[in-house]
């Protein structure tokens, strides 16, 4: 852990010795990295198989509060938050790129706190870092990450592969990054109010994990290919299961049928959501940010996806024109609706 | 042009239909381009190719500033300057994607006229637009480009290459580029301090265009190659010249003597600089945002070089121990210095 009370300005180092002293544990680990950081451009040799490319933005205010996000959680979430969308199509993630945009606000012990968590992503995943832009900014923290992963041609998961009586499947349990982030903004407000009340996170560490530092679903694609299912479509729930259920309609020109007592909650879910007044299905089908992977497959391989741990089938494809809609236990049917970032949009 | 009067908030489409629209004229019109905008990632086959990938970026009030930058052309730089750094690998750009933070400040059409100016430089440069990540923001606009491009394994040109006795060389033309961004700086404030006074642009367009619609120096590679010239190294002026010659020297362990009166420097370059008592060359050595490329080629390609419409030979590369400086024509020797942001982060 850096010495808090040391405090090292950026503008001591300069550009270029700040980029040297960042990446200078960058190591190029896999045989396809030919060149990583330090030229116009990092090189890469695939050697035969196809490339995916991934990038997500994310701002402070917007994306993330640093009030309450350790800045190493926040490294390592800005990096599997990448990788889970290169594994969403059923590739391995090989390559990152990181961009930074930095206020004076931020000091070089805050930035190696930052590359703590990175590297430690990349290290857990087997990914280099190879590249990115480091410049100076007004308005807080700005974390640009770009992915890259391969695949065999055949392996590769699109959503718009699946088929009508296609099994839904998703993998862990959905609802408990929102009901994290719902927890830490409470007790935000509560020592907003009173700064001598200590936040309340007792037993709550499951959903600030599910937060604060989510992981991605390599181990269930790793499980897949050894029992030799395919799916025929996936996707990685990052906006919430609804939104990307349709996504996975829309793309492959069909329905779906999902039980709403099939999806997976877990319990710190249900708990926190009752304790605050929020009902965790609504958590569970729009709060997003869970990282799981949604995914599809032939109805032949009900009994080897049954017998799978950290899965669960939520429901089936149906034809397009009878519409995307989840089931309730007294068999009512409710329409899925994508959210995305209308909220925060309309809220600003 | 969009019509100004009409403004599109965002929040009438919603996330998931403004990146539809933003990217329903996102042609995949490379053969390596397999799957474009709309999955998780998307999907690239290099074909045995080598690959680069480079990213940047772009925040308002540091990098850019919306009172005198045309929207359009600031989509066109924010993706030319990812070029350059890929045909500064001697790489052929293939691929891009876009992220964007805006804040509500941006209507669609704004959007729009952002959008005109990148897929005007992917028209141009050959390039398609496979994704990207569409964000709010509370901060004005962000923009991260990543850039990915393909070279045959014998075809790329490192930072590392450059020889002792190498020529250097330089294309177009220094310093331009920050002196239009000076004129702009001047004439703003002018503004501030009275809107009824007309800005004076007549006369200066080619350093305005230098900066506000930079091109990257793809026909200066074609040349080369037609010639048999494959460069020892190269690397391409975003920082000034001296930044970008100590990175060669750096990375190939060399020193290097460059010729103060061999600079090129355009007229209105001089005009400009000398009518603001600005030095001409510092502009053209520490200014920055040129996009030219400079780059070192055996000796033995002299007379070729030499007859090369669009390059000057500056100077040569030297033992390490020699250092690296700047010959002024009364043969005094000026270190060359790293600028960076360090300017940047101080005034912060």
């Amino acid at each position: 852990m850096p010495n808090k009370l040391k405090r090292t300005e950026l503008h001591e180092l300069g550009e270029f010795r700040l980029i040297d002293h960042l990446t200078q544990n960058a190591k190029a680990t896999n045989d396809s990295t030919i060149l990583g950081v330090g030229d116009d451009a990092a090189v890469i040799d695939p050697a035969g198989k196809r490339m995916v490319v991934t990038t997500d933005l994310l701002l402070e205010g917007v994306h993330f509060d640093l009030t309450y996000f350790p800045i190493r959680h926040l490294g390592y979430k800005a990096v599997i938050v990448n990788l889970s969308d290169v594994y969403a199509m059923n590739a391995t993630p090989k390559q990152i790129t990181v961009s930074l945009g930095i206020s004076k606000r931020f000091c070089l012990e805050d930035l190696d706190e930052l590359y703590n968590g990175i590297y430690l992503a990349c290290e857990k995943y087997g990914v280099d870092l190879v590249g990115g832009d480091t410049s100076t900014s007004y308005t807080g923290l700005t974390i640009s990450v770009t992915a890259i992963g391969e695949a065999n041609e055949n392996e590769l998961c699109y959503r718009s592969g699946a088929k009508v009586n296609d099994l839904i499947c998703v993998t862990g349990n959905l609802g408990a990054a929102y009901m994290g982030l719902q927890l830490l903004e409470r007790e935000k407000k509560v020592f907003e109010g009173n700064p001598n009340v200590k936040p309340q996170f007792t037993g709550w560490d499951y959903i600030l994990e599910r937060f604060l530092k989510p992981e991605a679903r390599r181990p269930i694609l790793e499980k897949l290919r050894a029992l030799g299912i395919k799916p025929n479509a996936m996707i990685d729930i990052s906006d919430g299961l609804s939104s990307e259920a349709m996504h996975i309609c829309k793309n492959s020109k069909v329905g779906c049928r999902i039980y709403l007592e099939k999806l997976p909650i877990d319990q710190q879910t249900f708990k926190i959501a009752e304790e605050m007044g929020i009902d965790a299905i609504v958590a569970a089908l729009n709060g997003g940010e869970d990282y799981e992977l949604l995914f599809t497959v032939p109805i032949e391989q009900h009994d080897k996806v049954l017998g799978m741990e950290g899965v669960s089938i939520i429901g089936h494809i149906t034809a397009e024109n009878t519409g995307a809609f989840l089931i309730t236990p007294d068999d009512k049917e409710i329409q899925l609706k994508a959210q995305g970032w209308n909220a925060i949009v309309e809220k600003e």
